[in-house]
């Protein structure tokens, strides 16, 4: 949706627009790790009660990611954002308009922003991100992004599942409105979290249904990439590399598998490197 | 969590209460069909620019379901909210308190709440429901729940997903609140839409790490259940039963593997008639 990239764009701070900028320090996959256990860097994974201070420190830290739908409303990259937690840019009840606090309410253990006049709790919760892996004559169908953030880069088609839609209902939707391709779902094929940014990524395989595409009006370009042509060095985000990659590992050895994982970004890397990740609780089925 | 769920029925209204009260009508296993194709039913999943109509006729008609930790802001079942869409129950800008309208925003093709002062554009995302369905000596752990929607009925220990979390980390979480068990995630299983009330279950295999497990606050008992006495008439929740039975149908012919469906509820039916469903588009991985 070109009107949400452009709104996301128009509500961010200068600072996070520069940091949003394109620059050329990818460095290969050499950062990438991917474990099938949980790194010391996930201790959300225990399941003892003393985790839950981290919970809240993990929340508060959410921001919006370099993604192609993001919204205004998750965008706020503010230092006092990001240091007061997400529920702070809720201000007001979107029920009665009453002005918010922002408590731990009784009974539970997160901050949550709660309506000072009726009372109603604002809840938040992660987002699904849904798209197609298209395969087609030993090839992969990526389109060429035209809107910020990610200007210029390749992605797989993909954005917000919407409410009233299955997940493979919003990944044909996203195909269709991104690359004018008509798909038929094949699989489910991989689920990927991303918790600093509250966003969970599944895509599914997919094939076309006819041989015809063409960019859609985010797109400047759609072209269908044999295996080995990959451009990794010119991909969108995080997500897309671990999904094309874990594509191509189960080619090599075989046919795709579904597969699980969660993406941890490097602490202190911007959203437009990539390849500053570790993918762990990475489970094959 | 509790004040959730007691919140969530103080908004309801009596209608919708009433559709909630347990009844006893439950019809076995005989509505229950499984197809790998999309059913006439689910137009959606045709790819031609025609569904949206039908896209916004199905968001028109999201409502809250019977769910363990349904939000008081996803609950509204009035009239006027089920002919009017989603967006209706959202009045006031969270970000600023101006009153919304609701139309079509400039390049989009749903109903969106705009703020009339600063513009800013709602927007509202299915959720994800996470749990676990937990393995011990071919037995599997339930809880009965102690809260109201299904008050007195059997459940997989999930939860909604929250913000800072991966699924694995919010269905280690809900199974130490609900079910006092500490676990070891195996495998993702099932991926089940509910589009009807934009909801996503996301349930996941796992083992007890230790053999204790007891009630939390939300459940007045947990007990393990022998693949062969799964209480089905005493289930809670759609998502479940169908959890289950792909799960019995899987042991039966060899080890589980990855789900993902799509679960349309006959028109007209309450929530609490769980076995008045179909399984649409189910895929194995």
């Amino acid at each position: 949706m070109m009107l949400r990239s452009i709104q996301f764009l128009g509500s961010c701070s200068g600072f996070f627009f520069h940091r949003l900028k394109l620059h050329g320090n990818h460095h290969g996959l050499s950062l990438i790790s991917i474990s099938s256990k949980p790194s010391s860097r996930t201790p959300l994974l225990t399941t003892s009660r003393t985790h839950r201070c981290f919970h809240q420190f993990r929340a508060s830290s959410v921001r919006s990611e370099s993604n192609p739908d993001a919204t205004s409303s998750s965008s706020s990259s503010s230092p006092a954002f990001r240091s007061a937690g997400a529920t702070r840019k809720i201000n007001f009840c979107q029920s009665c308009g009453g002005p918010t606090k922002h408590e731990i309410p009784d009974g539970e253990e997160r901050e949550r922003a709660i309506c000072t006049l009726c009372g109603k709790i604002a809840y938040e919760n992660p987002k699904m991100v849904v798209g197609c892996l298209i395969e087609h004559d030993n090839s992969i169908l990526l389109c060429k992004r035209k809107i910020h953030p990610s200007y210029g880069l390749w992605t797989l088609p993909a954005g917000y599942m919407e409410i009233g839609e299955s997940a493979t209902e919003g990944a044909i939707r996203e195909t269709w409105e991104e690359a004018g391709a008509k798909v038929k779902i094949i699989s489910p094929f991989v689920q990927l979290d991303i918790p600093l940014i509250g966003q969970t990524y599944i895509i599914f395989l997919a094939k076309l249904m006819t041989p015809h595409f063409s960019p859609g009006p985010e797109s400047s370009e759609c072209r269908l990439f044999a295996l080995d042509d990959i451009p990794y060095e010119s991909l969108s985000f995080s997500s897309m590399l671990v999904t094309l990659k874990l594509y191509i590992e189960d080619i090599k050895v075989g046919k795709p598998r579904f597969h699980y994982g969660i993406i941890n970004k490097r602490p202190g890397t911007s959203p437009s490197e990539i390849h500053a990740y570790t993918l762990d609780y990475h489970m094959r089925s």
